[in-house]
């Protein structure tokens, strides 16, 4: 619709299906839980949701990855996928996250969210990683050549690999920001990349929860071209990780761990 | 930081706390989640939240909604949120939203959310809501001046409360969009004013779980600054709910019910 004039268009959009995430453990099957996503990378979303809630470590904990069930009569699409564990990675259902943002000595608080984290994170990172402010200048741009969906819908939240030299080497998009990242992660998991020298690049706001599915993944630079949380910043200054916000071509803002910035 | 050059700013923050939601039923208190949000309207925000669940349907159904333990040490944030539930409502942990996706006929696809869906929303809702393209066309400018916070931190979502003359009548914000639209339909619940003529503005993208939230609240019409997913267009469709996106000055696109615009 343009001024007064209404007109009929042919308007993309993004497609958002739910998808449901099964463990299966030493043969007994169990639904853990129910994302809404835009279908694609279902393999990594559901290895990076593993991943981020501390129950996959290295690939090997995955034996296999499969969608079961018929596809959705609407869309035809599969949305249920199985995650086989290893028989040697515990999992109890009654453990999972849900209940890790609390602790008895001080109730719900951003610090008990923090020492929280702190106790599932990997010992091993890669410390190494710096950038120039000259590539990070160049990320939004070449983050926006990458969101191919993105500009034809406008509908998708992108999470980025990147390298110390400003190149995007894998781009990972959906509805749901917390998936975007799930997936990317999941795909770092799967060809065993945790703990190399990359940093991750967000399309969108900088949440706690996303800076600590960074942090789980064990990068030590995260960008984004919108603002951080006070929670976000805390963690990141508690675990010595690189926070860029408000990334653009000509001006960036460091909220944590400024010296890997040159 | 600005061109090559480094300078030292002060940058106000987004705050993002967790808030832990407790359900007080027959004397039985119960945690029922956890989600980062923004701090104030913490008791809208969980009224809202067991509205959207269908666990809360009138103020009647709710007794006291209180802090409850010592603020936090950190912020000296109250972030548990306790709401004693009147004794006539039916209240069953295990009958939460997470398997509401799914329905045994056809497992989990975008149609079962759709029929799951249904099956809970309100009886009643006010059709007569009809909105002009020029008052349309004021929204955008009207909400970027209400979200102060938003122009100084650029890390908020904003809902809205609109009427039919383009007036925005209540605004709430939040780090999180279903917790920004779950403080407005609290305060619409603790109001009594479900069901009355309104419409609702979005500062983002519509998902899903936004259009749900809002069909639960019996609210007809949707516009939004950002585009609608493909699942959102289908339940508006289904529920006959107005769905306008891409809201600017000059134009907009209308994906469901077309009639409400004028």
């Amino acid at each position: 619709m343009v001024g007064a004039e209404r007109e009929p268009t042919t308007d993309l959009i993004t497609v958002e299906e739910p998808l449901e995430i099964q463990v299966s453990s030493h043969d007994v099957d169990e639904s853990l839980s129910i994302t809404m996503r835009t279908p694609g990378e279902d393999f990594e979303l559901a290895v990076g949701f593993l991943f981020a809630e501390g129950i996959v470590k290295t690939p090997n904990d995955v034996v296999t990855v499969e969608h079961c069930g018929p596809p959705s009569p609407d869309r035809g699409i599969h949305n249920t996928v199985k995650v086989t564990l290893a028989d040697d990675v515990e999992f109890d259902m009654a453990s999972l996250s849900r209940h890790v943002f609390t602790s008895s000595s001080c109730g719900v608080c951003g610090k008990a969210s923090l020492d929280a984290i702190s106790v599932q994170l990997p010992a091993k990172r890669n410390d190494g990683f710096r950038m120039t402010q000259a590539a990070l200048s160049c990320l939004p741009e070449r983050l926006t050549e990458r969101q191919a969906e993105f500009s034809r819908t406008g509908g998708l939240h992108a999470a980025a690999l990147i390298d110390a030299d400003g190149t995007i080497l894998r781009t990972r998009e959906d509805v749901g920001r917390h998936n975007a990242l799930d997936k990317l992660i999941g795909s770092i998991v799967l060809e065993d990349e945790v703990g190399t020298e990359h940093g991750l690049l967000l399309s969108g706001r900088m949440s706690f929860e996303l800076i600590q599915k960074a942090a789980m993944a064990a990068i030590p630079f995260v960008a984004a071209i919108g603002p951080p949380s006070s929670l976000a910043v805390d963690l990141a200054r508690e675990q010595d990780m690189t926070l860029v916000g408000f990334l653009k071509k000509d001006r960036f803002n460091v909220y944590a761990a400024p010296e890997r910035v040159l």
